[in-house]
């Protein structure tokens, strides 16, 4: 069992702004230490995104897009940043229907967590969709992707290829795995 | 079955540096569409990270540390950044040993994912590690973490209580969940 030891808290001494992005922004933080030193603190922030696993007769709804930081074509399934002040639910569902067509009839919180807690505060809310209805595709404007739907085993080898390589598919695969092993999710 | 849809590359068209830091580096790419026009991409250069699920005894060996992006305490498994030029299973057994006192005889990949494809290059490693024996723990200088090993039933609570937060380590639950239903990980 694990404590808090307060004493590890970081407060802030300065704050340093350094960029503000459509995206992104970022600063750097001077913070004291529990020796009484100061470090530096490299923190990005982010609106946080949603993300949905729709799985449809056993087929799981995936886009594929180019994504620029790897300079790599990725498989990953139908996700977006929030709006400001946006229910993560809400986007979850507009995302849904932006990039494949379809509509949930029903969400459910599968997980949420941080991408990256060392440099960012990025939280990302996975959902389930349930009672998936065909609606009309509309991506961004900027945004080029092709949609699918994939089988467990094509998941699998898309993960080995690395065609599936970023942390919230990678993790929808899993829980699809707990739930053909278990009928839960 | 998805194509490869080449036109959807996005080629830069330049390169603006903001931002060299200890950990991280920011830069915004303008890149052409497939349209003709041309859009902006923020982009996170990280040296990428290694973690190790590490299970002694029916428990996995966890880490609490002070977040500073989040300001919260999170339990996490071991894990931190690659050295320059260093190959990632030498990053993870390095931080078991140096975060929790623990040396690997074997160490096999389990996973690797990139946290933030929208943002961010960071790859995360992650391993898991065979045949434990406790050697000598040695935090980072401005590391203050806590140490402990938990069960599978703690760790599921920490999720539902939100003190495991982070993509790792979630994803390790879900691996730690599989192989106990399979005895395969």
């Amino acid at each position: 069992m694990l404590k808090n030891t307060e004493e590890f808290r970081e407060p802030t001494v300065s704050t340093q702004p350094i960029f503000e992005g459509k995206v992104i922004s970022l600063q750097v933080d001077t913070v004291s230490l529990p020796d009484g030193k100061t470090a530096t603190r490299e923190i990005v922030r982010h609106p946080g995104a949603a993300a949905v696993l729709a799985l449809i007769d056993d087929k799981m709804l995936v886009v594929e897009q180019y994504r620029k930081p790897m300079e790599k074509f990725q498989v990953e399934i139908p996700a977006g940043k929030l709006d400001a002040g946006e229910d993560p639910m809400v986007a979850a569902a507009r995302e849904l229907e932006e990039e494949t067509g379809y509509r949930a009839g029903k969400l459910r919180p599968l997980s949420a967590f941080y991408t990256s807690p060392g440099f960012a505060d990025e939280k990302l809310y996975v959902y389930i969709a349930e009672e998936l209805t065909l609606g009309e595709s509309r991506p961004d404007e900027d945004e080029y992707l092709n949609v699918s739907a994939i089988t467990f085993e094509e998941a699998q080898r898309y993960i080995q290829e690395e065609r599936i390589s970023d942390a919230k598919t990678v993790l929808a695969v899993y829980a699809w795995h707990i739930y053909r092993l278990t009928g839960e999710i």
